[in-house]
């Protein structure tokens, strides 16, 4: 290995980065030794800049040196003239002759993205102009020289750069993050470069290494992944409102105008039954006149329309219109799926154990910081198993992925309970380690009737939804731990969900955890045709929509359950976040979607 | 471990499944003695009957038995009598009492879906009537003795049912599956049930298998996965047709009908563009007379419908109208993704090496079996490579893959081998230990140019994309081996790949498998602004949409590669099926979208 007269060194030879031929710092820095014992290596690395400084020579020590570099080029140079001419012998060594007034040491802090570290990296004038290299955000490719810090370098090693391969420029005037530490909220608009910062970087690698942990889990424990469709006809939680897919606007063959007409006709009667329900909640708690004043308004104000517009069709074409959605792409009404539930049981009625974690989406118009309008979710069915079972297998679960973030994730964990927030450790253990508190909704009402010392907004009542100050009080307060609250009122369950036998509850059950709130919801499913038929007409969906997922009754029904993971919460939950849109590498929220 | 007077038992005990307290047939049947060893254990299995029949025994040998039942169960209904009333006794009795003309045993096979193969079940009919357990697609949970196969039984090893703990009957009349093998293509109208069917569960699992395979692969690389977004503003391809995604057709405020007339008016002008590309293409390949003119006519005829809905604009609103997409969910005009590879860049250009495994879509109306309106696809990009590199990770990504599902998918394999096609485990060892074949687009034509043996449909000539008959001719018949094609004339190639100094070629290449072609699409990206620029603009893209990636050569510019993995084509290929709607959960294709 010896090479230019140099002793032969005896360093572990450092693999290249396979498909790059470049050492990913993470080989280096990530080391126990810091990369010491790496002392005296030649190496390739590449990465951005993310801070750098000048340290320019002074005169008297530069002189020589210069002088005989001086000397040296022009040597070269005249060689370089004689063989491709002299205009461009000329122009190549402009670009990279150092101006003699500019002697001088560009020192960088160059991050690749493999870990949370940079390596400094010492780049001489004659190599490249500092004006190229030093400015944020400049991507480079060095060789060179692992060596003790010369200057007065960070780090216990860096490289000085012998060859420089590729610089990428930088134009700093519109460069997003020339400036120092912008606010994640100004980062947003630029999500396209903030995974260039520190943070943002550490984040998404804790993403990605969840990422594998989920499919680790799974493979672990012999379930299947199924990919269920993301483009659907069937509204799994008949909740919320959804996406609608279409290519209709696209077709030139829409001869006329009706369509809009029928569409809005057709919504503005859903949206009826969605207000009354709010004016009936609303009469309900006496308190808020005004907000119900106004929805009584609202509702009358969509109930003329719908007779405004119902006339107004049937004088056009003597009959009621409907939407031709055979014209669409899929011949029907198709919708981004909110979650895989549905599909994901049809599978648990063959396969057994199946799993699926993909996009699901809520085109609800809410400002939540925690579920965004495109999200990640975790899915799950189990054949045979009940709701103690789909409880034991979340528990599991959590324990499993966030100790796999502990383990996996030590130096980006460390980098963000410095910079965002102390706790992360200490939070993922507790879920890592500690027992999950279990109380059936009934309890927890029961729990927080009796605190006195703490005055909710709104009063706990049997039959209403935990608030996020109920469970936050809960996990936070009382339990200091992560809390399964199951049986809920049936009111408060999605439709498919087995009823109990006290006729009052449903089998479900959520995970609540400190900081974040709700991770997990599940339950067991209902097995019982004429229950599930039941519930679906009581909750006025459409059940044409459902058919076949009655079918499933219908034909070898089986016992299953299964719950929906959050994947974004978590990630806040394990970096200290507050808001999802900081957590996902192009976030979807309402009014917004760059890129 | 002894029970009822029973000499103990020396056998392995058996795991339980998790989370569903059974056993899965897999820990029974996937041993190497097909379960020999576990005889005479007691275990609890839970399925689905795939076929029965059913054994009436000899009055004589059933008389003794039948009459000692009897006696028992009669003094167990009096006990029960007393306790709960008589007439509730009664129908409990009746319904599990056998009627004594019918005393029969049924022979169940029953499948789990944890394994191709079906675990025999013997169940009495005093434990229940063979009408409820023995029609096909019934689900059955039931505890027993594994022992040696009685009567005329398959396999090396049967459960005799000792208690039924659960039955999910079957309605013969309307279950799609009660017939004997129902041909693929009816079973698409059933793709909540196919799983099923042995051969979709096989499939169904060797995706599984294949989905982990994936992960697996770029978790020993060190790569990070990135949720890539699926609503998107950008076209990645600016090829093809998209879906679009709106809430627009939901709102209430769409109050007037003027958006729709505006849409069709925007896309019919796009449309304009391909008509007239299709009009160019057609003038090129003079055989082609009657196609020509009706592109022609189609051309005019769209021009004109421009005409006259902008003279009617103007006339009503005295301008010229846009859409007003400010008004939709995102504020903007968003779309279902195509591909991943650009929003990926942005990731590689501050982490390295980065990928996302996720779905795509296409809204184009086409018949082809091998890539649906909504798949699954793996993209990828590394940092500081170039397309040497990207086409090296994508011969060993796909001979990891497929030595993956060598070793992980051995009974599944021989299943499909057996029903399918028996070459699937030749096609995946000629992936997984060959070599790959690499030539250039021009070597290729070149090679194709000199076939005599062989008439093409369309014959072959530098600058037109091959056919599938081209294509699978050279892998097929030439090289009888993966092939990896790169250097493809600009015009083939996407906007963003990087333009070779030949001015002619991009570095992109494909990679292509005997009996499904391109499994495989990728290359070097185009790092140079000013090229880039130009080449969104001769393509006549929307540049606007371009400015955020441009920005990515604009700051710290890097070299990268990478390339788009097709999932659904590489099922296709290890299990024989022809069809990807047959090897998809729920395939969504043009007019189609069940569930």
């Amino acid at each position: 290995m010896a090479s230019d007269g140099q002793a032969p060194i005896e360093a572990p030879v450092l693999p290249l980065s396979k498909y790059s031929k470049r050492v990913l710092l993470k080989m280096i820095l990530g080391r126990s030794d810091g990369g010491l014992g790496l002392m005296g290596q030649k190496v390739v690395v590449g990465g951005w800049v993310k801070s750098s400084r000048e340290f320019r020579m002074a005169p008297e020590v530069v002189e020589p040196k210069e002088s005989c570099l001086e000397t040296k080029l022009t040597f070269f140079q005249s060689i370089l003239i004689v063989f491709i001419g002299e205009h461009r012998g000329r122009d190549k060594l402009d670009a990279i002759l150092p101006k003699p007034p500019q002697r001088s040491i560009s020192i960088l802090q160059v991050g690749d993205g493999s870990c949370a570290s940079n390596l400094q990296v010492i780049v001489e004038s004659y190599l490249a102009p500092p004006s190229e290299v030093m400015p944020t955000g400049t991507c480079i490719l060095a060789e060179g020289l692992l060596q003790k810090p010369s200057l007065q370098g960070k780090g216990t090693i860096e490289l000085k750069a012998e060859k420089i391969l590729h610089i990428g420029l930088v134009e700093m005037d519109s460069y997003p993050l020339s400036k120092k530490s912008l606010p994640l909220e100004l980062l947003r608009d630029s999500a396209h470069f903030r995974p260039r910062t520190t943070t943002v970087a550490s984040v998404m690698r804790i993403r990605s290494a969840l990422t594998q942990a989920i499919h680790a889990f799974f493979q672990e424990n012999g379930f299947f992944h199924v990919q269920v469709p993301i483009i659907t006809t069937t509204d799994c939680e008949g909740l919320g409102k959804n996406f609608q897919v279409t290519t209709l606007l696209d077709e030139e063959k829409l001869e006329d105008q009706t369509i809009v007409e029928d569409v809005r006709l057709e919504n503005i009667k859903a949206s009826i039954k969605e207000k009354s329900e709010k004016v009936e909640e609303l009469k309900r708690s006496p308190s808020n006149k005004e907000a119900l004043a106004a929805a009584i308004q609202d509702l009358k104000k969509a109930s003329d329309l719908v007779s405004h517009l119902e006339a107004k069709q049937k004088a056009k074409s003597g009959k009621s219109a409907k939407v031709d959605f055979s014209e669409d792409f899929f011949s029907c009404k198709t919708y981004l799926t909110a979650s895989g539930r549905l599909h994901l049981e049809s599978f648990a009625s063959a396969l057994g154990n199946v799993y699926s974690f993909g996009p699901r989406f809520n085109a609800t118009k809410s400002n939540s910081k925690k579920l965004l309008a495109e999200m990640w979710i975790l899915d799950l069915e189990m054949a045979f198993s009940q709701l103690e079972d789909s409880m034991e297998c979340a528990s599991d679960f959590l324990k499993f992925i966030c100790k796999w973030m502990l383990e996996n994730c030590e130096e980006d964990l460390k980098f963000v309970a410095k910079r965002i927030d102390k706790l992360v450790v200490h939070r993922l253990r507790l879920i890592a380690t500690d027992s999950f508190e279990k109380i059936s909704y009934t309890e927890a009402v029961e729990v927080l009737k009796q605190i006195t010392e703490r005055k909710f907004e709104k009063e706990v009542q049997w039959g209403s939804p935990f608030g996020e100050e109920h469970e936050s009080y809960l996990t936070d307060e009382i339990y200091k731990k992560p809390l399964i609250i199951y049986n809920h009122p049936k009111e408060l369950a999605p439709f498919y969900v087995h009823l109990n036998d006290d006729g009052k509850t449903a089998a479900a059950f959520d995970v609540i955890v400190p900081k974040v709130g709700s991770l997990i919801r599940g339950g067991q499913n209902e097995e019982r045709l004429n229950i599930l038929s039941t519930r679906i007409e009581e909750l006025g969906l459409e059940k044409q929509q459902y058919e076949w997922y009655l079918d499933l009754r219908r034909h070898g029904a089986v016992r299953s359950s299964g719950f929906s993971f959050f994947f974004d919460p978590l990630i806040l939950y394990a970096t200290g976040l507050n808001d999802a849109r900081d957590a996902v590498p192009f976030p979807r929220s309402f009014g917004k979607a760059n890129n």
